[in-house]
C-alpha cells in the first residue's frame, strides 16, 4: 500500500510551472503551498470541517500567492493546479511496482478521487494498481485512524498483513500507530544531502526547510523499515514473507 | 477567553535563550521548533496519541536541535525549556486585562496544567484571571471541538456568550467554527511589517516564514473581529454588549 504525493509522485515537480508563472518564486511557492496544504488537511480534520483535497489544494495555493503578494489570473492559477493531475513519477516507482506485480498493489492517499484517478491514469499506474483509495470515503485526512481503516474496509486486508510505504514522516508514523507494517522511504533530495554535509546555519533557509521535510519526526513512533529507494521493497516484502 | 502562547505571551522571547545557547541559530531554532510543536500537537491529536504539551514541546525541541545538527547537554536543553515557564507578556496584555477586570477573564491553552500554572503565576496573571484551562482535561489539542468545549463544561458559559481572543489564525478559525465570538489579533511583528512593505522575494526566507505565521489562513472561516492590539478589546466587548 503506497502513499501517493511525495512517495510515488514528485510533488516538487510543480516547481517548473510555478517558476514559469512567477519567475524567482517557483521554489518558494511550492514550499509554502505544501506546508499550508498539509496544515489545512490536519486543521480541517480536527475542526470537523472536511473539504476534499482539491479544495484544500486550491485554498492553500490561493493563500500562498496572496501572502507572497503575487497577482494572478484564473488561467495561471488553473495551470498550476492542473499540474497536480500530471505529477512526475519518481524514477524508482514504476520499476518497483513492476517487480512486485504478483502482490496486491494499491494507493491510499489524501487526494480526492477525481485528482487520484486522473493522476493514476495520466501516468499509467492504473495498469499496475489493484485499487486507488481516497480518504474522501471517510471525510477525514491521514494520519487519522479512520483514513487508514479504509484499507481493511475496502480491500479486506488486515492491518497486520499490510506493508504501508510512505516518504512522509507523519504518514509513516500514523500508519505505524494504526497497526500496519511500515517502510519509510527517506527521499535523499539535494537539500537533504546538503544538510548532511554542511553546517545548517550555512544553508539558505529555504534549502533548510526543504531538507527538514525529509527528516523523521519525533512522534514517539518507530517505523519497521527505513529505505532510501523503492527498489529496496522486494527485499522488505521477502523479509515479511519469510 | 484568551489563548496564551502568541496571544498574551510572546513565544519569540525564547530566542534570546536559544541564541545564547547556540550563537547564530537563535531565530532558526525558534522557528523550526514552533512549526514542529504545532504539527506534533495536531498530528498526535489526529493519531489518537495524545501526550501533554510539555512532552510535545520537548520532543519538538529535540527534533529541531537534532535536525539542525546541534550538540547539546541536559542543562542547556533544560534552560531553553524552562523559558516556557517565564515567557514575556506582550506589553498590551496586562493593561487590556486590567481594563476588563469586571468581566470573567480566563485562558484556554494547549499548554499542560503544570506549564500554564507556572507561567501564569510567574507573570502575575493569576491575580486577574478567573481560570486557566488546559486542553489536557480532554486529551486533545486545539482546534478540536473537544478542546473548546471545556469552556462551557468548566465555566458554565455558553459558546454564544464567549469572546475568544487569539493571535493564531488556526486557533481563531477553530474557535469560530466551534461557535464562539472571535477576535483575531493580528500581531504586527517586524517581519509582518517587512512583508507588507517589501516584495516577498526580496525578504530573507526566515523573515518571510515568520511573517507568514501572522497571515490569516484560508480555512473557509470568517472571524468576527480583526484587531491589532489587545487595547481594542474593550471596544469589541462593548459592541457585543450593546
Amino acid at each position: 500500500m503506497f502513499d501517493a504525493y511525495g512517495t510515488l509522485y514528485d510533488i516538487q515537480s510543480v516547481a517548473d510551472i510555478t517558476e514559469e508563472a512567477f519567475p524567482g518564486y517557483g521554489d518558494l511557492i511550492t514550499q509554502v503551498w505544501r506546508i499550508k496544504q498539509l496544515e489545512y488537511s490536519w486543521l480541517r480534520s480536527l475542526m470537523r470541517r472536511y473539504q476534499d483535497f482539491a479544495v484544500v489544494t486550491r485554498d492553500s495555493l490561493a493563500y500562498t500567492l496572496r501572502a507572497l503578494g503575487l497577482q494572478y489570473d484564473e488561467e495561471t492559477f488553473g495551470r498550476i493546479i492542473n499540474k497536480y493531475l500530471h505529477l512526475d513519477l519518481y524514477p524508482d516507482a514504476l520499476p518497483a511496482l513492476s517487480a512486485l506485480k504478483d502482490r496486491t498493489l494499491a494507493i491510499l492517499s489524501n487526494g480526492s478521487p477525481d485528482m487520484l484517478n486522473a493522476l493514476v491514469a495520466n501516468t499509467g499506474l492504473d495498469r499496475v494498481l489493484a485499487a486507488t483509495l481516497s480518504v474522501d470515503a471517510h471525510k477525514v485526512f491521514k494520519p487519522s485512524p479512520e483514513a487508514y481503516s479504509l484499507i481493511e474496509e475496502q480491500l479486506d486486508v488486515k492491518p497486520a498483513d499490510v506493508l504501508f510505504v510512505s516518504s512522509n514522516p507523519w504518514d509513516a508514523c500514523g500508519a505505524k500507530a494504526f497497526g500496519f507494517n511500515v517502510a519509510w522511504i527517506e527521499r535523499v533530495t539535494p537539500e537533504a544531502m546538503a544538510l548532511a554535509c554542511v553546517k545548517s546555519d550555512l544553508l539558505p533557509p529555504l534549502t533548510l526547510f526543504k531538507a527538514l521535510r525529509t527528516q523523521m519526526d519525533a512522534l514517539g513512533i518507530e517505523v519497521d523499515h527505513r529505505i532510501r529507494s523503492l527498489s529496496e521493497l522486494p527485499k522488505v516484502v521477502a523479509f515479511h514473507e519469510s
